[in-house]
């Protein structure tokens, strides 16, 4: 049979099916049960969290965080254009409108000498989105934060167990703005299908962060003892994941740092078989910043123009590999363009025209990678 | 060891696990995935729903409704006071303002006769509650929605199997509004922890759901091949569940109907074995009104005093039975009188201080439920 490499494939790793066992036998599997408090736990220990509160996507814990910082129709924020929907969409819901910035010219992540020019007076929220798990200059956008009284959402969605530098120090992104975002969703580094998490940087927020996670009711503080009887005091949202989701996660949490391992293996290879491309000049690697670490949450490389990008693939997938394209610039989007002038992003441009993203998952194996660098190099047609 | 009887007990009733590893090896596990497909088809074919959309919660599908609904800033909504606060909270997310209908005298379901009352020139939307599984007059309130020009949400989140009866006909819980919502959270006759259903039976609808369903995106629409490629064309969310969820929902959804037979049968115990508290004149048990069927979801009676409530869950608490209270009305909550004055619904206080749920899951023993019983006796002092 023809071998068949997908862009992504979902494993069971350790424990997940006997945890979700657990999880029933427990006697409680909707949210906030037995494997949430140990994920939210073991986040917090690991990574230095101040407060994490699982959520059933990303998406979710976004839109906690717009309702946290209390986004009203007219206010603004600030988000790169190429990102996934759901980072300004999470805003939008509560009324904001979006000023999106540039790219890097190095890197998809916005470009941070850029924002200080797109602050208006009804600016709130500045949200980096952490792409490919590659910090954001984070103490350049806290700084401007600071100087202008903004809150700052890390989208992390692909930064789990990645690190902003600074100085002979490092931290985990997520840790590092008032509030941060995740993704568990089956393609990032640890998976639960779907599934999330806010992280909670400053203490203003943890309290209504509780009620509004538990879909506006103060039944976290009825549990702690704090109020006689719980009821309705905010707006919310049921944001919980099933605690069989937590369970299927914590299992991966237990082995992140196999995982990781693995991943970055799997990354070195393509870098190390795709440098005599980009030698050539026919294509550009990925650049990890000196501020940055690599998590490994993806291999993407740059063509040197659209069509050859989009040849690329279908020369792949010809060959039964699947690679992808990634974003389409949010600025240019049809929903956008309904109430807002077309603006000149061409760093966006250029990643939505020319990245591609090749298959990355943990069973991939070494024959396979190698059978996909191959592909690559017979389309550009150089020797193996 | 003494006997110890929870309120709720989840379970493991059939291929749960192993269709979770079926789900992670069919190399999908995020929403849309084999088993969600599998869900929508079986919830359609077995109950004629004309479209569902597997949700993370009850709670996002009526999010999803009230997107749909296009609701907007002042527009009000029509809702009983006894019931979830997620009922409302969807609107209210939207900006809607609930105007809340009293309770009937003989069930906690919303007073169809009143709904006409509360109608204004705002009023957009009516959301009854099949309360405990059992049907509202839905005849009657789709008599008015059609002469007011309003959408009805059916909040079936305690509804599945539950059917509407009229003249020689009968229809499911579901079927009825232009959509409804159902819930699969632990205490709900099929579970996945947490999770829920958005029904559209109005065709209008179904285009634009798809699209919010999936953050926004046209990506449902791609998939089908009506699109080049998806992109971002309207306000949405990450409303889609974890194909993890729906494969463990898919395995109890094989098994409802053994689920039904064993708890209306433990249903009916409750009742034969109470009906003499009834009619010694204790209590109250709850009343099946003949437009409706018992999808035995819960049973409850009404004690005659709250006072007499509060002592019976106490008094039953010291013999190791969690018994609980359901709703406060949501007319007297702390958020809603923040804007709102306080009005009178006597028939929702009544129901949120007498009311008392007993424990109620399919492991649920004959002698468990004797062991309860008598201990209801005895709290009355009637002979066993």
């Amino acid at each position: 049979m023809a071998k068949k490499i997908p862009f992504n494939k979902p494993i069971i790793i350790g424990n997940e099916l006997d945890y979700i066992a657990q999880s029933v036998h427990s006697g409680k599997i909707s949210g906030n049960g037995l494997f949430t408090e140990k994920c939210h736990w073991r986040f917090e220990e690991k990574y230095g969290f101040k407060k994490c509160l699982m959520t059933t996507s990303c998406t979710d814990a976004l839109e906690m965080a717009a309702i946290l910082c209390d986004i009203s129709p007219g206010d603004e924020i600030i988000a790169p254009s190429y990102t996934f929907v759901s980072t300004v969409n999470a805003f939008i819901l509560r009324g904001a409108r979006v000023v999106f910035c540039d790219s890097r010219s190095d890197h998809p992540g916005m470009n941070e000498g850029l924002i200080e020019s797109l602050i208006t007076e009804r600016t709130k929220v500045i949200v980096p989105v952490h792409y490919a798990g590659v910090a954001c200059d984070m103490n350049k956008i806290m700084d401007i934060a600071k100087k202008h009284n903004l809150f700052v959402i890390e989208d992390a969605a692909q930064g789990i167990d990645s690190y902003y530098v600074f100085g002979n120090s490092k931290e985990p992104l997520g840790s590092l703005g008032h509030m941060a975002t995740f993704s568990f969703h089956e393609t990032k580094n640890i998976i639960a299908g779907e599934g999330g998490m806010l992280v909670i940087n400053d203490d203003r927020f943890i309290e209504r962060a509780e009620i509004i996670w538990e879909k506006g009711t103060n039944r976290s503080a009825f549990f702690k003892g704090e109020v006689d009887k719980y009821g309705w005091v905010d707006i919310g949202s049921s944001f919980l994941p099933s605690d069989i989701i937590a369970a299927f996660l914590y299992a991966q949490l237990e082995k992140i740092d196999v995982i990781q391992k693995k991943r970055l293996s799997i990354w070195r290879n393509y870098q190390v078989e795709l440098e005599p491309l980009e030698s050539e000049g026919f294509i550009d690697l990925p650049q990890i910043p000196n501020y940055a670490t690599n998590n490994a949450h993806m291999f993407y490389l740059l063509c040197k123009t659209n069509k050859q990008r989009d040849d690329l693939i279908a020369f792949l997938k010809n060959m039964n590999i699947h690679a992808v394209f990634h974003y389409l610039s949010l600025h240019r989007s049809q929903y956008y363009l309904k109430d807002n002038n077309e603006y000149h992003l061409p760093n966006s441009d250029l990643f939505e025209k020319r990245l591609i993203r090749l298959p990355f998952y943990f069973e991939l194996t070494v024959d396979d990678q190698l059978y996909i660098t191959n592909a690559i190099k017979s389309f550009f047609n150089l020797k193996e």
